[in-house]
């Protein structure tokens, strides 16, 4: 039976800051049943598209990705922060309220003309998918899709990605 | 057909510092078929220890604990770096080389007398796999086993987890 997955996010009211309502997916991903339910739905989704690549950026877009990879039985590659990746990269820079940031990944992570599906655990402002997706393109990928368990409709990251299939699973 | 696994990992001479051989498992989890025997393997360790959670620290836990909470159908926890969890947290800290570091996990993460398998990449001197424990320990989950894809033998990671049954994928 398809689970209410609305009732295993957590609201947390004015975190990290006044005003702002962080939604938690943790209990969702505790729950074995939850966890299972929410994966399928992505899985589903990057069946069609012959997903070859997942790709998620740190660090929960591992947990919402890696069992995506496990179920379709392709491989994972993570997008990570500043000096954590031993071996050479590319490198995308996406604008944060003050200032800016960078993701990474390694340059044989992703090889030219695979089709990736991109993962993370919410849709906000767009900015670390957009980065994700440079980077995943800079290597030569082709982006098929991205996927999220939460969009947070106000902020309109989609527009920023709005050249790529998308799914999110609960909206807010 | 059983891979060998060691054909995927990179050894990095010299990273981070000079002297250390740093091995790295992005290629093994980028080949699908790689990751998902590793993962079958340490499913198969976790079938017998009737398992009801894994735990992970981040980020590259998640990546190895993920998949085989999923293929369990059981929920996964992390355990993270300061300020990442949004509400209330237990905290450990271990040592490092110099100094100390911590990880927090959430209250509600793992019940009292819940089955918790730890996954990690890497079993170097065991300090964040001990604090993993430790937390898991606080919250009054019992430690059924750890699963980790590589041990550094010379490093005696597993003194400081002798009381647990630990598998590695691979040893160096």
């Amino acid at each position: 039976m398809a689970l209410d997955l609305t009732k295993y996010i957590a609201s947390i009211p004015d975190y990290p800051e006044k005003g702002i309502i962080f939604r938690d997916i943790s209990p969702l991903m505790a729950d074995g049943e939850a966890y299972k339910q929410a994966t399928a739905r992505i899985v589903q989704f990057a069946r069609d598209k012959k997903v070859e690549m997942i790709v998620g950026p740190e660090a929960r877009g591992f947990i919402v990705g890696c069992p995506v990879a496990y179920e379709l039985g392709v491989g994972f590659a993570p997008a990570r922060k500043k000096g954590k990746l031993p071996r050479e990269t590319v490198e995308a820079t996406y604008k944060l309220e003050y200032g800016t940031s960078a993701l990474y990944m390694h340059k044989d992570a992703v090889k030219p003309g695979q089709r990736v599906l991109v993962t993370d655990d919410l849709l906000a402002t767009g900015g670390t998918i957009g980065a994700t997706i440079d980077l995943v393109e800079q290597l030569g990928g082709i982006v098929v899709g991205c996927a999220f368990i939460i969009e947070l409709d106000a902020l309109n990251g989609r527009d920023k990605i709005k050249n790529y299939d998308t799914l999110s699973l609960m909206n807010y």
